[in-house]
This record gives structure tokens, sequence and C-alpha cells, in this order.
């Protein structure tokens, strides 16, 4: 029998990851609209946007406008993305947004060339240099993420030995300048993990770092995201980031058609069914999802927002 | 870690559960050529059709041309669905069905009644007749198929306990006809299971009877069906029902747009990559996906035929 954790936290990106992928630019309204929904459904970790150049990522260039007319529920911590030390300080200056003090690599050489144009030894080298920028907007670095922590479409595989090797080497520079790493998110970036690896990963690290918490950030490009959020549940991982609908896609060459983020919805249908609560109205993320949907204007790949939830069964009962 | 099994058999029942519910009748070709990809994917159990009223289901009228025009090869077992002794007797007189002995029952009284205008007593009276027609031809009844084994649009959740407790009803009345259960068939078909609840089923079956065969036929109505298999798979069972591509939908009303059956290949790519050997071609199983798509005429709801597998990725590493 499994022995799962009795709540779980998941962290909506539906409004960011979701929709940087998606070709029609939401307007401001609609985002808030959505951002609103999800809000009432009960989701309580929301990333609205991201700070990053507007003429490569257009669908975030209004990222301040949301945030500045968001409601101000204490309840609700916005979170939002960015790639340097402006967006960073863009982020802070908007005054709305939680900021968590997050440090970032990748584990894949030739990914994170691509992506960013530095190599994994540039990324750790110019650490110090975000941990100033945190600092001076008042805000102590404990966090690290981890992308293509699972595998790479540039490199294949990634064994669980180089993530860990990998945060060794940032926690030893976050030691060097007085930081400790609380907390991890590793991301299946391109949609490579199974259940047996995540449980590998998994174990692993909680192995070498006993109380560190761990935030899962998986893709379902291959069917295999709620699978994996369960077997990382089974080893007590309770925090996931998900999109409403399954909001987003796979914007590597050749996956155009591929799924995106792990569903908000049919994730948290599976935590709730094994037990497990997320504190989410899973009427209104069905809802929520519904929205998402005639917003963006095509279908969305969640199952439960199609075949509705149990509650209308056991009513009945 | 997962302790699971080293080897699984994936029953392919795509050419019966998942095209019954398609409005585009398949020419007799059409279907040989979708059953021969199966066959050359590795899969080695198909259900390639049903012996049932070719007026409720047109789908399935020419079962007996299928048949008869597919390989005979010694390496696949075919198989097919009766729900009377009339069915039972055209598979047997094909001489091309791999006749398996199953008796059948469903574990929601509504749902049965609705399903054959009988109740859960009514059947279990009417199994001796079964056990006769069975051993008329020369099977020996060994099998039970459970039905609605997890949940019930009409009744709800399905306590493990009263599955297991219909379970020996069955077995009660089939020991005094002489007849050993060997294998159970334990079918969520309105896609009401969790994976927690599918250990706890899995978990109460193997304490009442620890030696025999359980498969499990998953629907993927609510995005859980690959998750299940997992957590079945834990606790040893290695046998599953799947249909290429997701085919199939769901019959039942309000879920139109609902998925069907677990893909076949994207539960084949979950065991592969957690290190279960199937014998199945992922990149076969992948293009019979495809082929099943332009067949059908509209998407279907694979993932792992959208994204591909991962072993375009690792022949580049």
């Amino acid at each position: 029998m499994s022995d799962l954790p009795s709540t779980a936290v998941i962290q909506e990106v539906g409004p960011r990851d979701g929709l940087q992928i998606e070709p029609k630019i939401l307007t401001v309204e609609e985002k808030l609209r959505l951002i609103g929904a999800m809000i009432g459904s009960g989701l309580r970790e929301i990333e609205v946007g991201s700070f990053v150049n507007p003429k490569a990522v257009p669908q975030m260039a209004e990222t301040e406008a949301v945030l500045a007319a968001l409601p101000d529920s204490g309840r609700v911590r916005y979170r939002a993305l960015w790639l340097n030390v402006k967006g960073l300080q863009r982020a802070a200056a908007s005054g709305r947004v939680a900021m968590d003090g997050k440090l970032t690599i990748t584990a894949s050489e030739t990914f994170i060339r691509r992506n960013t144009n530095r190599s994994i030894d540039d990324t750790i080298a110019e650490m110090p240099e975000w941990i100033a920028a945190y600092r001076a907007i008042g805000v102590e670095p404990s966090a690290l993420g981890v992308m293509a922590a699972f595998g790479c479409n540039f490199e294949g595989d990634v064994p669980p030995e180089n993530v860990v090797g990998l945060i060794r080497r940032v926690e030893q520079v976050m030691a060097g300048h007085g930081c400790s790493l609380r907390h991890l998110r590793l991301a299946d970036t391109m949609g490579w993990a199974n259940a047996r690896q995540t449980q590998r990963l998994v174990g692993m690290v909680r192995e070498a770092w006993p109380d560190i918490g761990i935030r899962l950030h998986l893709h379902d490009t291959r069917g295999q995201a709620v699978t994996n959020a369960f077997a990382a549940m089974q080893l007590g991982v309770r925090e996931f980031d998900a999109a409403t609908g399954g909001l987003g896609g796979c914007p590597f060459a050749g996956n155009k058609g591929a799924a995106g983020n792990v569903c908000t919805e049919d994730l948290a249908f599976m935590m709730h069914e094994c037990g497990v609560d997320t504190g989410i109205d899973l009427e209104a993320a069905t809802e929520t999802a519904r929205l998402a949907e005639s917003l963006v204007g095509h279908p969305l790949p969640g199952k439960v927002m199609k075949a509705g939830t149990l509650a209308q069964y056991r009513k009945r009962g």
C-alpha cells in the first residue's frame, strides 16, 4: 500500500509556462479573468507571467499590467519568471511578486548553451552575481531550479547521479556566500521522466539532503506526468507545478502536437481520489479549464475537464 | 524504490473495444491492415472483434470475415467477445479464436440490469449454463471478468470488499461444478479507478487468492489509467488490456468527448522506460497508432504517437 502525504501543493503555471507558447495573445482583461478563476478554485500559488524580452515572448509583454490589476489577496502568492538580473529587478519593482530567491541551472550542457548562450560552468560562475542581486532586493537565495533534470532532446538520458553532482556544486557556491540550499525544483523540461527514474532521482536527493523541499515540474509530453507525480508522492514529494487544462505545449522541434505541462485538475483529481488534499475545488478547477480552452481558442488536453469529476455521480448514490 | 515485474503482457483491445464506438465502419481490409500492423509491432494477444448482434454493434458485423482472413500465426492469440451462448458458439465455430473460458459478472446491480436486463443474482444463477456451454465446446471455465470493479456512474464507488465478495460467490458456483478460478480480469469500465484504490483492490484479491492471475482493463476517462497500471505493477500485476492510440471512447451519457481505453503505446512506453519488457516494438506501435488515426478519421488521444518515443534522441547521443 502506498504511503502518500496527506496534503500537497499545486503551483499553477498556466498563465506563464502554459500561455507563453500560445499564438493568440490574451488581453490583460482575459488574463485577469483566467487568474481570477484560478484563485476562485482554491489555487494559492500562481505563476502569473514572466519578466523577459517582450519581443521574444509577446504573450508576456503585459506582465506588469496583469500584476498591478490582480486582487490583493493575502491568501495567494503571485509568482513570476525572470532570466536575468534586469527581469528580477522588474519583478521586485512590481511589488506584487512573491520573490523566492531561486537560482537556476540546467543538467544538460548542450541545452543550457542553446537556451542561454552560456555553459554550465559559466552559469555557476555567475551565481555570486545572482546572489548579490537577490540580496540587493532583500531576498536571501535558498532555492535552486534544475532544468532538464530527467533527460534532454540534445543529450539523451540525464543520470540522477549527474543531477545530484550538479546540485552539490551549486550548494558549495551558495555555502561560500553564506546561503543555505533549502528548496529544489526539478524540471522535466522535455518530457523524459518515467516513474522509476523519478523515484531514483527523488530517492538520491532525499538521501543527500534529507530536509530539503522538492518541487517537481512535470511535462506530459509522453503521457507520464500524473504517474511520475504519483511515484514522487510515494516518496513524500508534495509540491508540484501544473497548468490548468494542460495549457501549454512542447516548444521543441518536431513536437508541435505534443502535450505540455501536467494538467492541474487531472493531477488534483489523482491526489484527491488517493486521499491527498490540495485545497482545490475540483469542480471549479474544471470550469477554469473550460474557460482557458475558450480563451486560447483550441482544445486543451485535460481529461477531467471533458469527462467531469466523480462528484456528479456520487451525489446520486 | 518500486519493485516492478520484469515483463508484462499487453492485450490489444483496439479492434474490438476501441472500434465498436466509432461511427465510421471500417472495411474488413482496413481491419486486417490495422491488426496486421499490431502483429508487426509485437502484440501477441489481440481482441479482434465480437460476436454480438450486428444491428446493435454494426462495426462488429464482419468479425467472422476478419477472423477468417487473419494470418495463421502461431505466435498470436486472437481473442473475441461474446455476450451470450450463441455468440460463444459462433466464436468457437470460427476456429480462429483462442477460447479462454471466461465467465462475466458486474459489480453494480444497476449497471448489470441496464446492460443485460438481469440482476447480479440472475447472472450468477445462469453460470452453470455457461459452464455447460463452455464444456460443450471443450473449454474448461477458469476465468472471471468483473465489470465496473472500481466504480459505477449509476451506483457510485464500488468498495473493494464488494468485489472480493462477488468473486467469492462466483468461485463457489464454479467449485460446485468442479471448476477452479485461476484468472481474474478487473475492469474499470467507467473510468473510476485511482492508484490507491487499485492497490487496495489488487492487494485484497492477492491476499484472498495468492496464486490467481490478474488482468486489468483500465479506461483513461479521467487521465489516470497509466498511473493505475503503474500502481498495480508495483503489486506484481503484469497483464493489461490497452487500445492502440487510445482508440475508443466513453459510451456513457454526457461523456462524448471523454477518453476510452488506456493507450497501448503510452502504457508500453511507461513499462519500457521503467525497465518492464513487453516484447512490443514501440516505434512500430506508434506507427500503428497513426494508421489507426487515419483509419477512423479523427485524432486519437495517445501522447507518444504525437511526441514520438525517446529512441530518436538517444540515437544521437
